[in-house]
């Protein structure tokens, strides 16, 4: 591939590139907001007419009971791989617009950066893979790998319609790889392959006595009070190490190479930046782990919310009836949620006093994913990046879940690549969205690259 | 003083007095409810009226911004004891109404009892000391003691206005000791006073980390949850035998003599009771304690609510920015409120972590009582009680605090005696308020020799 000429054809193209995004980033495809229901088509159908445009075959929008779907691909490699392509048109909402220096829907270069709501999440970085395949196939006419594309206009307000389409379109959809480009760099000119996201199981644990409040005049110092066992119980969940205490809880947890915590260890990383980004006081966790290590491969177990007896303005003086956590417990490679749920569960009823009734309930759960630094996939990747970029790409993982990932990788056995071009401080869900453009063509170019590294396999 | 003369005369008037009583159970006299108004100020007219026919001179009504006072004393005694009656005109509300089995403002005998709202809380008892006086004067002509009553119409609601009434008004209301019925005996036929109540120290304890909520797959693991450590706080706040941990707590703690212990084991409790009471699931508190000791004569520390992150239906994955509880401890004589939150605060700083922010919040408090049970008033009650039913009393404490006691106690610098005629099954703030009448008579007689007691000092 002569990655020169491709270079040179992003490059002349920059301004009409951005003119064209441009056109989709002027559509309000606000998918929270239900009067902007023809929004939500016309930009569907906008990025249907370009992705014809650029010689994408199939091109259809398939509708589902919420936004539709966009679909699109271009088969014409024989046996070589097959690349599923996933984006997202639709986008967060703008409020406040008062805080908002340009308008949101009029794309508007300021400094080195376009500001527009969508710009960087997700409508630029699908629009890379739209500009990457437009530009192969202008420059060298075949493609090295067959392509498929699927869009949904719902991620933001959860892909309900998402995950029922990809299982009863297994067929269509079947790939050797997915690529999704909706997630940061880890920072600017640092070129970065997300490989990893922590799975998660959460369940609701409820302390129970007296089946109503009493006045704690009348009862106080002779009944046990449902917080207390349930502060008890979340203080016996950690050990002074921060270690969870749940027995097992570790058992499953895949060792991490040398080499990938050498690739954590090299990310620039500072604790005051980390306490700038948290406003934490100061770092704390798991004994024995960098901030990154404890985000991303080690499980944890959190508190995410608690309640119980009297919660108003003032003061109430009751013995609460109960009292209720909801907890939810990170997971890495190879824990099993559904195990892990098991285990919490033994533990709290053996460790909880004959003076209450604990119950835990099932809330929901998502097994972590993991596609290994070394597969193929991640490498060509890699490669692609550091031809582009010209520095040996960054390796994290990320502690969240990103729900369509889990989806992909479980209904077509597939692996996917994170291959993010955005930038974490790019406002993505917040007012004054932007984009960086030097990442947005060199994203094109890194696709297109892509193309050619997986074709070789 | 020729009690089966005054003996007599009661149980000649009976239908009479229950009549009589029926006069102002008509009134709806219910504070909390606006539209009442009206009722309020017939109820303070009708009931001055009846101190004025019964001999109490001065009567007059006290306005304040909510409902009147209703004033009255009778000073023909020279130098001897001053005697402050205490009761309420106003009433609960009375729904669910539909449970109500006869109309609530339509006194109603059913069985051994007579069935209305007010019945026993407190224009019943009120009631009692009416009829006592006019009973004693009405057969012995002079009164061996003075007298004063003060009742008010906003109990139920807070008595908001009496504190400072009762502070304006001292010389007024100046006495030798303080009446109140207003409290239940242990049981029925068992006569009962009331010689100490808890005090109360109520704060809120809040633990802080960064300013706002976290993404617990972004920031879990690495930054302390602040849930984590309030729970661990609470945790530590008791030891294993159920003692509160804070340094000092019981320092102040006055020793409760054998006999008053031998007074309060002399009570009748079952265990089964207690828990068909409270609904626990078993009795438990401080070890070395029954549980009337835990209620009565020991301080407590309860958490009374706790909330912090996400308390809504489902889950939302988030490090909580803050997570409060809110605390009261149930205080006995010695201790003293002021004292005990520095003790607390300063226990909670020590053993706070350096990783988050802790702050104690005082809300409010209220001194434990006490009138010594060998104190002359509370003997000459028990004289009383012992004469009138022909047994000697039980003496009981209560755990809550009853705001007008302290009040008086501290504006007036006068022991109060809690000489209850109720029964703790009347239903009092429930539908079906009940007064059991052979009570309501012995009250009467009670009231009338106790001034005859109280006079002989």
């Amino acid at each position: 591939m002569d990655y020169p000429k491709l270079s040179a054809h992003v490059d002349s193209r920059k301004d009409e590139f951005l003119k064209e995004l441009g056109t989709i980033l002027r559509i309000q495809s606000i998918s929270a907001d239900p009067s902007k229901k023809g929004e939500m088509v016309r930009c569907a159908e906008t990025i249907a007419g370009m992705m014809s445009s650029a010689g994408i075959e199939n091109v259809r929008l398939f509708q589902t009971e919420g936004n539709p779907l966009v679909y699109g691909d271009h088969i014409h490699a024989g046996d070589k791989p097959t690349v599923l392509v996933y984006g997202h048109y639709d986008v967060q909402p703008v409020d406040p617009l008062s805080e908002w220096v340009t308008p949101p829907f009029e794309p508007t270069v300021k400094g080195a950066d376009l500001y527009a709501r969508g710009s960087t999440d997700d409508k630029g970085q699908l629009f890379i893979h739209l500009k990457a395949f437009e530009s192969f196939r202008t420059l060298f006419k075949s493609l090295p790998v067959n392509l498929k594309y699927i869009f949904e206009g719902e991620e933001e307000i959860g892909s309900v319609h998402l995950e029922p389409f990809i299982r009863s379109h297994a067929e269509l959809l079947n790939a050797d790889v997915v690529v999704i480009s909706d997630t940061s760099m880890y920072g600017r000119d640092m070129p970065t392959i997300c490989y990893g996201l922590r799975g998660m199981a959460y369940i609701e644990l409820t302390v129970e006595n007296a089946g109503i409040d009493l006045h704690s005049g009348s009862f106080g110092g002779a009944v046990e009070n449902p917080v207390h066992v349930l502060a008890d119980i979340i203080s016996k969940l950690h050990d002074k190490y921060a270690r969870v205490t749940v027995p097992h809880f570790y058992d499953d947890v895949l060792d991490v190479s040398k080499q990938e915590r050498g690739e954590i260890a090299r990310l620039p990383y500072t604790d005051e930046e980390f306490l700038r980004q948290s406003g934490a006081v100061a770092p704390y966790g798991e004994y024995g782990y960098t901030t990154n290590e404890r985000l991303w491969i080690r499980p944890t177990l959190d508190v995410n919310g608690i309640y119980g007896g009297f919660t108003g303005e003032g003061a109430k003086t009751i013995i609460p009836a109960k009292a209720t956590a909801k907890i939810s417990m990170r997971l890495v490679p190879n824990q099993r949620s559904s195990k892990i749920i098991e285990l919490f569960e033994t533990h709290v009823q053996q460790i909880a006093p004959p003076t209450v009734k604990v119950a835990v309930k099932k809330m929901h759960s998502g097994e972590p994913a993991l596609t290994p630094i070394d597969h193929p996939a991640v490498r060509a990747a890699s490669d692609a990046l550091e031809l582009v970029f010209g520095k040996k790409p960054y390796f994290i993982l990320e502690g969240g879940s990103i729900p369509e990932v889990l989806t992909f990788q479980q209904a077509l056995d597939a692996p996917v690549v994170l291959l993010g071009f955005g930038l974490p401080d790019e406002n993505s869900h917040a007012p004054n969205e932007h984009l960086y453009p030097r990442h947005f063509f060199d994203g094109i170019k890194t696709v297109a690259v892509l193309y050619e590294k997986l074709g070789r396999r």
